[in-house]
C-alpha cells in the first residue's frame, strides 16, 4: 500500500472553511493513489479555552482530569473533518487515540507513546477509508485518556508513520523551516532540506514548528518528514538523514526561545549526592531541564544554574521550596527575563571557533552572556531578553542566515 | 453501601459557578454518609453548538461522526466537575460512557443501553471516590462511541441506579413535576408523587423534564426517581409505584407537545401487507411514530395519519418519497402546525367519560380535533397549534390541574 500520514495543526482546522479546505487537500492526495491516515489537532485556540475553564475552577487541577478535558478538542476536529470528507463523497472514519490503539506511558499531560496497535488503522485502510486520528492523545494501561504535551500531534503523526513505515507530511501555518524566525529577522531563508540532527536541535531549542520527540522518532525509524503550509502548494522543507558528501554551511539555523526561565541555586553543598538529589527531584516531577551550568567549587559549595520552561515554573517552585527546606544553606533566584539563542549546524563539526566568534560579536555590542552550553552541532547562549533583537541581527548578518 | 445516583442536567452545569455549586451539593450529600455516583450532561447549549458546526459542514453528516462529536460535551462537564470536587478536597474521578462500561446497541445517535459493567464504578466507590459519569453516551460492540438520544443522560443515570439498586435523583432547572407546563398555564400544581405509569405517559407525550426510557427503567427495576431543582432545597417530586389504596384524581396531568408533525397518507391500498410495509419502512430507520389513526376502507383504500417528531422529518420525508414511488396511487401531506394535548391519570381507569367530556369542551369552543388516540390512562388530542392555549385553559380549569 502506498500509504502517507498527513498531519494538520490547529490553525489549519481553525474553522469550518479551513476544515473543508483540508478535506479537499486530503482528497487530492487520495486521488494521486495514496492510502491516507490524517492526524489532526484541536481547532484553533480550543485547547486554551478548555484550559482556561479548568484554571477558573482550580489553580492546580488533577492532571488526569486535564487530559480528560483537553482531549475533547481533537475529538471535535476528527469528527468534523470526517464529516467534511464524507460529504464530499469519500469514505472516512474518525478514531480517538484510545480507539486507534495509541498506548502511552508516563505522567498525565506529558505522556509518551509506548506502542501503537496498527491493526485498526490497517483494517480501515484496506477498506479504502481515509482514517482520521485524533492527535496529541492516547490511553494508558488503566484505559485513562492521556495527552502527549503541547505539540504532541506531531509525535502522534510521526509515530503512526513509523509504525506504518511511510512518509509523514506535517501541514502547518508556515511554509517550511527557516534558518531563523522570520518574525524576528525578516530576511530569514527557507531551507529545502534539513537533517534530523539539526532539526532536533532547532526544535528542542524553541524554534517551534515541530515537536522534538516527533523528529527523534523520524530519525529512529528513518521516516522522511515534510513540513509545508496547509494553504498553498509550495514544496516546504524535508527533514531527513544528513547527506555525507554535502558541503554544509557552518550554521544552518538560529533558534530563539523566550519560553524558559533561568533558576540559580547558590551555596549548594559540593557533593555528587546533593547535585544528583536536586536534579532527581526535578526529574521525578517530569520537569524538563535544558541548559545546566555549574561554577567550580568555592568554600566547598557551588552555584548551579539551569533553564526550564515557563510552563513548568509552578511545579519547579514547589520543588525549589522543598529543596530549600531540605538544604537550609541553599538560596535560589529565578530570572524570568531571559532569552535563549542557539546556533545550529552540522558544519560546526568541521569548523571550530564558532563559539568564540559569537562571543566576540556579543561582547563588542555590550551584550552580557548569562550562560552558555554547547553540543557537537549547536551552541546556546542565554542573554537578557532586552538584548535579544540586537543579538539576533548580529548573528544572522554575520552567518548569512 | 449507602449509594445514591445523582444526575445534573445541562443548565445545572451551564457555567463554572454552577459547576462549583453542583460540587457543593454533591459534597453535602456525601457528608450525609452516602457513596455517590454523579451523571452529568453537557454544559448549557454546548451540544447545540457542536451540532451547528456539523450541519455547517454537511446536511446529513454520518451519525457515527455525530456521536463522536457531541459526546465531547459530556466529557468536558465530567472533567470540570471532577476538578471542582478535587479542589474542594474530595476525591473524585471522571469516566466517559465507554470507560464506565456502558454498552449500547442500536443505531448511532439513538442507541440503547444493553448492559453496564459496574465493576469500575464499584471499585472507585470502594476507594471512597465520588464517581462522575458522562451521561448520554456509551460504546457499542465495535468500541465506537454512541449516544442515547436527547435527554439520554436521564437514562444513563437510572440505568446505573438500576444496576447498583439504589435511588436516583434527577436535578434539573424545574423544582418537580407539574400537572402541566406552568409556562403555558401559570396556575399549574406541583405534584409530590406521581406513578411511573402516569409519568411515562406524560414524558412520552412531550411533557419534557424526563426521558421516557429512564422512567421505564425505573419502573422495571423498582428504582425511586426523585426530580428536583438543582438550585434550591425544595423536596421535588417522587416517581414511584402507584399506591393501590390511593384515591387518585381523575386526571393527574396534561402534557403539551409542539414537537410533532402529522403525516397523512391518502389512497393507501387496503391490505395488511401495505400497512405493515409502511410502518416497517419507518421502523427500519428508527423513526418514532406516536399517534396513528386509520380511516375505514373506502373503494378498497384507506387514509392513514400518524405523528412523528419534527427532528425526524428529514428522514421521514425520504421514506415517504420512497413509498410514494413504490405505491404510485398513494398521495401524502405533512402538517407541521399541530399541537398534541394529552390528559393522563390513573384515575381514568375507574372513571369513564373523560374523552367525551373533553370532546364536548373543545367542540363548544369551536376547536377542531384532528386525531385522537387513547390508552388505559391517557387520551391524546391533536389540534391546530393556534388553538393550543385556549384548549389548555379549558381542560386545566375543568379538571383543576
Amino acid at each position: 500500500m502506498n500509504i502517507v500520514v498527513q498531519k494538520y495543526g490547529g490553525t489549519s482546522v481553525g474553522n469550518i472553511d479551513r476544515i473543508q479546505n483540508v478535506a479537499k487537500r486530503i482528497i487530492k492526495k487520495k486521488e494521486e493513489n495514496h492510502k491516507i491516515v490524517v492526524v489532526v489537532s484541536a481547532m484553533g485556540d480550543n485547547t486554551d479555552k478548555l484550559l482556561e475553564m479548568a484554571y477558573q475552577i482550580s489553580e492546580n487541577p488533577p492532571k488526569r482530569e486535564i487530559d480528560m478535558l483537553i482531549s475533547t478538542g481533537e475529538q471535535v476536529s476528527i469528527a468534523l473533518l470526517s464529516m467534511a470528507l464524507n460529504s464530499m463523497g469519500h469514505q472516512a472514519i474518525s478514531l480517538t487515540g484510545s480507539q486507534v490503539g495509541i498506548k502511552t506511558t508516563g505522567h498525565h499531560t506529558k505522556s509518551r507513546i509506548a506502542d501503537i496497535d496498527d491493526s485498526t488503522i490497517k483494517k480501515h485502510l484496506k477498506e479504502d477509508k481515509i482514517v482520521i486520528v485524533a492527535g496529541f492523545q492516547g490511553a494508558n494501561e488503566e484505559s485513562d485518556i492521556t495527552t502527549l504535551g503541547r505539540g504532541g500531534s506531531d509525535t502522534s503523526a510521526v509515530a503512526i508513520a513509523s509504525k506504518l513505515q511511510c512518509p509523514c507530511e506535517i501541514y502547518t501555518d508556515v511554509d517550511g523551516i527557516y534558518s531563523l524566525d522570520p518574525r524576528v529577522y525578516p530576511n530569514a531563508k527557507k531551507l529545502d532540506v534539513i537533517s534530523y540532527e539539526e532539526m532536533l536541535e532547532m526544535a528542542s531549542l524553541g524554534a517551534g514548528i515541530m515537536h522534538t520527540r516527533a523528529i527523534e522518532l523520524g530519525q529512529k525509524y528513518h521516516i522522511p518528514i515534510i513540513v509545508a503550509s496547509s494553504m498553498g502548494e509550495k514544496p516546504g522543507t524535508v527533514i531527513k538523514e544528513s547527506e555525507k558528501n554535502m558541503e554544509s554551511a557552518v550554521i544552518t539555523g538560529l533558534a530563539i526561545d523566550n519560553n524558559d526561565v533561568m533558576i540559580t541555586l547558590n551555596h549548594v553543598p559540593y557533593s555528587i549526592r546533593t547535585t544528583a538529589d536536586i536534579f532527581d527531584s526535578l526529574a521525578k516531577k517530569d520537569i524538563n531541564i535544558d541548559m545546566i551550568s555549574q561554577t567550580s567549587p568555592q568554600d566547598n559549595s557551588v552555584s548551579i544554574s539551569f533553564t526550564t520552561p515557563k510552563s513548568e515554573l509552578s511545579d519547579t517552585r514547589d520543588i525549589l521550596a522543598f529543596l530549600a527546606k531540605k538544604y537550609p544553606q541553599i538560596s535560589y533566584g529565578i530570572n524570568e527575563d531571559i532569552s535563549k539563542l542557539s546556533v545550529v549546524g552540522i558544519g560546526m563539526r568541521s569548523h571550530s571557533g564558532v563559539a568564540a566568534q559569537i562571543f566576540v560579536l556579543l561582547a563588542k555590542a555590550g551584550i552580557e552572556v548569562q550562560m552558555v552550553t554547547t553540543s557537537e552541532i549547536k551552541i546556546s547562549y542565554a542573554i537578557d531578553s532586552a538584548d535579544q533583537q540586537k543579538a539576533v541581527n548580529l548573528i544572522a548578518d554575520a552567518f548569512e542566515l
